[in-house]
């Protein structure tokens, strides 16, 4: 019996390609020291390689304190690499002999409360756990490539697998950033592997058949599905997508279409009982909520996703940037015409109207400070189009940066509220414009935040300040002119007051 | 021959349950009027609310500027609709035969250069169009729940549909924000339900086996794979694991378990031809770019996206929200070692480390104004978290929230750049602090921006100012007075300065 299993200081990797090198990288992230057996000693620039590209991503994934980074070692001896680590990851060739060969040797070497994990993608803990000493500290411990930004790895007991190890494994794993899913029955593929290769082998078949190219299907999964996936999976999708009776509905509606030749997968009978554990499972990962609950939540995550990826240029967000510079080019005139009429009339203009995004809410629950300057910065963005500058092409010249900026935060914003910005233009120079922004809730007017700035036009290029083009320092010389009968805000000109000491 | 297909300016609905609904919400969102036909009567009230719904999403989608919402009128009249409408969508039950009928009837009634396009999941077109009077305007157009919100639509052609029936589609659904999906061969299921049909099966399969439950398997997709899919297909994200030599290493090394039992789906025999083709296929998709670059990209919305979901506690999003929360409860003795040195030593704490994330920069390749803020209200965080607040637990009592802001932007920072922030505390008070940061480069040195900032404390149930707790305000004033040794910030105390008039 395995009774105490170690605390993991090292973790030690037998193999080292590209899911080697992943768990690595993972694992010093979090501060624990890694010691890598390969047999090839070529491997060790490789394995330095790998942990230091995914490193420039990971420092990025959080800005939470992280410990020190752990230290990495590299050994062509899988014994001593046995006989050091606190926790064993195996990541060889996808080969049952070989694997089973290699995981009892390093089981010979390693003390018998050190876990033992293999990565394998599809074979089963029971045939891998055969020869080994200790047969109890091994499982099936299945990550996914990048290692070391999916939190995904399934744990799968074999029949000598003992309940600690699992915990052990689970416990290990949850430290390092990961989302252990524990596998309760042993299926070839376990249960991720399975779905992807349904999927892998219908694209193998379309192509094969000449239905389609690669590229096809892929944009079939990424503009659509894909989306969804990152983070509801197909059962509570199809759940919301039954309206209001959820997956029951949907599996009366669509299940003729399980007969149809949709794919070259057969489905089984839909029983009764098979419709009962769809439901009751459905109901269980729900938890209560309701559908126009988990919609509002789907739909969240859906707009925020593109936003991301739009910053990309990738996927949806390459169909999103699209739209948005046709949108941009077709408002042109019109906001021309609307702009000339408030400044002639000697209004601030009305430069954004939006809605507070859930993910600009803090852990307190207001919208953070910064977004207020990224708000005022998007108004400003739009003036300076409504002055002229293009938005889409740029490559004409240069664009306006901001140089300071003041904000007074009066109140606060909730997620889903209305909000929208007037801009004054306070002065005008040959390459600068001092702008005074007032963001306030549609629902009440009540201003919520104010912004004061500074803008200097600089040619993109050089980046170094320029003179804005003619026709740009006119429409705005126009607006500042009429601005010039408004009241000064009071706010402008101020600076930070702290009535402490 | 149908020769120049109508301009659209209003949509016509053939049906309005869910996908009817999705489509008028998305077409009006752009600016398109909507005349939704159904024979119940009650579907009026029903359609308005779901188009009600959708808004509140679709609202914060993009702040580009829109044209004004079109208008949705509703009748249960067939006819009605198809006479008045420019182009027409039918979102009816998916039954082949009364999907015919229904389409022949309208066909009747709508002029020859009107489009008629099926939102069918998986029926053929040449299936459908049988009926009709000009078939050749018909085509399947299958879009995706929600169709507010996804850009996909797959299209298909029969045999009788013309060219420029696709070319209009594509062109109207492009307008509406979509992403059009040309599938050049009529099978059923097109091709996205093809993929997910055979993973939806799949599924029911383990399910009906008892293997796992549907909550399990959806974690399988959504920790892992379904991050991945948001914007890179099955074919790109195996020819990236297949290292070097991508798709054609990555077939050779997996290969072999396309005969394995890791679905119920056989796979297609692996010839030389079938090799060939997905290798083509992806390396068209990789267009020129490096696995390296391509892995880079990856890990850039890998990260994204896990942070997005963070701020909704959803999937990868919760992983790495509970991550968070132990690494700063974990860092928090060894903060308050590090702070009192540092404080004693009368130095600027450094407050935060971390790279500007791709999703920072701005239109102008720089990292936008409003994210310094915000890297500001991150490092005043971290101070108050390292005088007692704890980041996790707030349940005690109340936290800090920015009253005045004041940001000096000294010079550009761009993509991946390692920064810092120092801060100092200027001031303490019965409810408030007076914070100055300094945000730094770190290959150089170079200040790259500085904040000045007022935040009170406030009880977080009712918001209002409140004297923060005493231990907190003992830590706050003696870092105060081991900073008063520092010199003034020569930024402190500016407001916002503009030289021109």
């Amino acid at each position: 019996m395995v009774e105490n299993m170690r605390r993991v200081r090292t973790f030690g990797l037998l193999g080292t390609g590209v899911i080697g090198g992943g768990w690595a990288a993972r694992a010093l992230h979090f501060g624990i020291d890694v010691i890598a057996a390969d047999v090839k000693p070529e491997m060790e620039d490789w394995i330095r390689g790998a942990v230091a590209n995914a490193e420039s991503a990971l420092a990025r994934l959080t800005s939470a304190p992280l410990p020190p980074k752990g230290t990495l070692t590299f050994t062509t001896d899988l014994g001593e690499m046995a006989r050091r680590a606190d926790f064993i990851q195996e990541n060889i060739p996808e080969q049952l002999e070989l694997k089973r060969r290699v995981l009892a040797e390093a089981s010979r070497h390693a003390p018998a409360e050190v876990v033992i994990a293999s990565s394998t993608s599809g074979l089963m803990p029971t045939d891998l756990q055969r020869d080994m000493q200790f047969p109890q500290r091994f499982l099936v411990a299945h990550p996914f490539n990048p290692v070391y930004l999916l939190p995904l790895v399934e744990l799968v007991g074999g029949r000598d697998t003992s309940p600690r190890t699992l915990d052990a494994a689970q416990a290990f794993y949850t430290y390092i950033g990961m989302h252990p899913l524990r596998v309760r029955s042993e299926v070839p593929g376990h249960l991720t592997d399975r779905l992807q290769e349904a999927l892998w082998r219908e694209i193998l078949h379309l192509v094969n058949d000449g239905v389609a190219t690669t590229g096809e299907l892929d944009d079939a999964i990424v503009y659509g599905p894909g989306l969804r996936w990152a983070a509801m999976g197909t059962n509570l999708i199809y759940h919301l997508a039954g309206g209001e009776t959820g997956m029951r509905h949907m599996l009366r509606q669509f299940g003729p279409c399980l007969k149809w030749p949709w794919t070259r997968l057969e489905a089984p009978e839909l029983t009764e009982q098979l419709i009962d554990r769809m439901v009751e499972g459905t109901q269980a990962q729900a938890a209560g909520r309701s559908i126009r609950e988990l919609e509002r939540l789907r739909d969240d995550y859906l707009v925020a996703i593109q936003q991301v990826l739009r910053q990309f240029d990738i996927g949806a967000g390459s169909t999103l940037r699209a739209v948005e510079e046709r949108l941009y080019a077709d408002s042109a005139a019109s906001l021309q015409v609307a702009g000339e009429e408030a400044a002639t009339a000697g209004q601030p203009l009305k430069t954004l109207e939006t809605e507070v995004r859930p993910e600009w809410i803090d852990r307190n629950g207001r919208m953070a400070e910064g977004r207020c300057l990224q708000v005022f910065g998007d108004a400003a963005d739009a003036l300076f189009r409504l002055a002229g500058m293009n938005g889409v092409d740029r490559s004409a010249g240069g664009a306006f940066f901001a140089v300071e900026s003041h904000v007074l935060h009066h109140a606060p914003a909730g997620a889903l509220e209305s909000i929208f910005v007037t801009t004054q233009v306070l002065g005008v120079d040959g390459n600068g414009v001092h702008l005074f922004h007032t963001l306030k809730r549609r629902s009440d007017g009540r201003v919520l935040a104010t912004g004061e700035q500074h803008y200097e036009y600089a040619s993109a290029a050089q980046g170094a300040a320029a003179p804005m083009h003619t026709a740009v320092r006119a429409k705005l010389d126009g607006i500042r002119a009429a601005h010039a009968k408004l009241r000064a805000p009071a706010q402008a000109g101020r600076h930070v007051v702290f009535p402490g000491k």
